[in-house]
């Protein structure tokens, strides 16, 4: 180990910093992504950490096999020619580790071109292609975008519990587990917990872990996913929520452009164009959609997939958005929290946010009042007891609030235009996938 | 809904900006904290976001009860006497909720004046407290002082899934799970995830819930909490990592300082200074702990709880700092991807480090070699098929690595001065409590 001392990370010349270095050596380390052999030369790709670095070694330099890790040293020399406007040429290479076994799948071309299955079933080796990690680089971006707008929107971070007493979505999908002889469950959202914390803080938000016991296959659903929650209270119409979201993800966009266009270059990506996001309610979406495709509607409490894809290009063709929020969806089909509009009892004051064919956001506005809520539980004929911590915060004092859910895979995905979630997710949990 | 629609979040004005609007009428909404009688007036605390704002309001004004959620109008009046420099006049209060019945619990006070169990049962209702919530956006600016650091030193946050197929930290302290059929479990580290992820990006951190089944009823464990954990490439000796934490640490001090000054003060909270972390290797650490205090060695191979505090009060005379490193533990004790020390392979390149009596961070360096780690593996007679996917990146080239995992609520809470975790943690889950 004592012969790496001299190599410290501090001495390392970031790859975005290299121009500033023209003529002079310096110390790189990475991985050796691919090499390619010319007359007299080598083309040397190196893998560091958000960057590709094309090197140059003559043939008097001993080059490791790919996935090697090296460090090196480089002159930086300038060449117009090239699409950075220098040319890296290595003086040494260090070895300081060598792969065991060659790799079970090709992870150095412009793709991995397998199946989704092998991409998922190698993801520690298949992660490290350029444009696979672009991927998880710039859903850190959305994070963070996320963080930045809602920190400066006065919203405070809150991490709450993940192994709870009951769940906050109410039916089956949810995951049992045996806690020091209890019954307890995993969190299907924070849902109870952040309503809690609008009566401490007034905006909360948390990205974190949820878990749905759905015994779906499909490509659109995940037992495991990254939920994005916020929750405002104060709010005079569940409006304010979706005004909030606009402005998020109109904030989102110009953070990608500025900060990950290396990332979205990469995946050759173009970011939709947000201005305002258009409103439909549920019931003349349906009617809509039945009506321009001629399509009977089978069930007026929700949409069937078919039906989001339709929609979102009826909108897409009148407005030019590939976002539309549908609101008020029946109270049938919410959970026992959501407010039903004053208007209509039938209609809850709530919506969903489709991107590009899919449902990417739930939300809505929940019910503050003590007897409201009380009422509601009773008519779904609800067992009160179970849910005595939740009620303490409307019987002591709730402003009128509410808030949302975005499903950080699926934006992704969305965003991306994979078809598939899992293409967006970094290790997939599905009901045929526990692992890596 | 609609009479509220001239109140929109827009136009309330932050009680920070408050002092910019002297001479004008302002809307604000809160919970009323807390009403003060006097004669001719009344003193009422208004709750907002992030302050608990003092108004006047005169006795033609009907207040609302304590926690009812209002939205008012009020002028700002100069006044050299009062410590922010002006006065709410409030002209008018509107009602959104009222509560439903009295408080369980005296929140109002400079303190919640109950027991810990007390405390833990109203949660919901507790964290309304000015002080105890002080705690939580504190917890939230240690969050956002990580990040910021790890972010400017080219980490990528990641997010691996909770649900796993196999623990990383091993024996039995592990939550079972039911996952359609198959046994899983609840990840008590990131561990293989963040390694994986070193091969894709060289630096990555997450910051989300840990799982441990411990049966421990103590003051400082819990069973599921927020833990940050960063994990890097290409270091030439875990004293790299000690530093980048060292680094961390400092430059958390002074984020705090600059934009939380408002909590500690509420808090009552003078931050330790950082500026080298004394390191004392885990023999003579052990050794000198018993000759200075006289104790017998009983276990070669951990301390006890009553030795970190000594060892924590033995550097803080000698030093003066308020942590302390220790290092080179011995491999029995730590888990089968610690890299054990050349010098000596009874001892691993490893540290914890100690903050006022209590262990709040785990770290050292990892074994990348595949033969290495094989090897390891054996000895301990472990079942190598089982690890087939962690083995995927050893097999396939890892840079020299390690990293860390630090406990956020404890940090918190000894940073606070707390006792027990528990008072840093929003919703604790011991062996005891399951609720809220």
């Amino acid at each position: 180990m004592k012969n790496n001392q001299s190599v410290t990370t501090n001495q390392v010349v970031e790859s975005w910093e290299l121009i500033n270095y023209l003529g002079k050596t310096v110390y790189l380390h990475g991985s050796i992504y691919k090499v390619r052999k010319m007359k007299g030369f080598s083309f040397v790709l190196l893998r560091t950490k958000r960057d590709v670095v094309q090197c140059i070694a003559l043939d008097n330099i001993t080059i490791p096999t790919e996935e090697s890790c090296v460090c090196l040293t480089a002159t930086v020399v300038k060449e117009e020619r090239s699409r950075v406007g220098y040319e890296l040429q290595i003086q040494m290479i260090k070895t300081l580790s060598t792969p065991k076994e060659t790799m079970p799948i090709v992870i150095n071309q412009k793709f991995v071109n397998t199946s989704l299955d092998n991409l998922l079933d190698y993801r520690p080796l298949t992660l490290r292609n350029e444009k696979q990690r672009a991927i998880f680089k710039l859903q850190e971006g959305i994070c963070r975008s996320f963080r930045v707008f809602l920190s400066t929107n006065q919203f405070t971070e809150i991490h709450t519990p993940k192994i709870v007493q009951s769940g906050a979505e109410g039916g089956a999908n949810i995951f049992a587990l045996d806690y020091f002889g209890q019954e307890a469950y995993l969190a299907q959202s924070p849902q109870f917990y952040k309503q809690m914390m609008v009566g401490v803080f007034e905006r909360v938000f948390e990205i974190g872990p949820v878990f749905r016991a759905e015994k779906h296959d499909t490509s659109r659903h995940l037992n495991e996913y990254t939920s994005v929650d916020f929750e405002m209270g104060y709010i005079s119409s569940f409006e304010e929520i979706m005004y909030m979201e606009t402005n998020m993800l109109i904030f989102t966009m110009s953070y990608l452009s500025e900060y990950y266009a290396k990332e979205l270059e990469i995946l050759n990506i173009k970011l939709p164009y947000i201005k305002d996001i258009p409103a439909i309610k549920f019931h003349d979406a349906k009617t809509k959609i039945s009506e321009m495709y001629n399509r009977p509607i089978q069930d007026w409490e929700d949409f069937d997939p078919e039906e989001e894809k339709l929609l979102c290009e009826i909108i897409y063709k009148e407005t030019g958005s590939e976002f539309v929020f549908v609101t008020h969806y029946p109270s049938s089909k919410r959970p026992f929290y959501a407010m039903d509009c004053s208007e209509n009892p039938n209609e809850t004051a709530s919506f969903d946010l489709l991107f590009r064919g899919v449902e990417i956001t739930t939300g809505g506005q929940r019910i503050h009042s003590y007897d409201e809520q009380l009422k509601k539980m009773k008519e779904r004929n609800m067992n009160i007891d179970l849910f005595e911590n939740y009620l303490m915060i409307h019987k002591h004092g709730m402003p009128p609030h509410g808030g949302l859910g975005i499903g950080l895979e699926r934006f992704t995905g969305k965003l991306l235009g994979y078809d598939n979630v899992r293409f967006a997710t970094l290790f997939p949990r599905d009901i045929n996938r526990l692992t890596p």
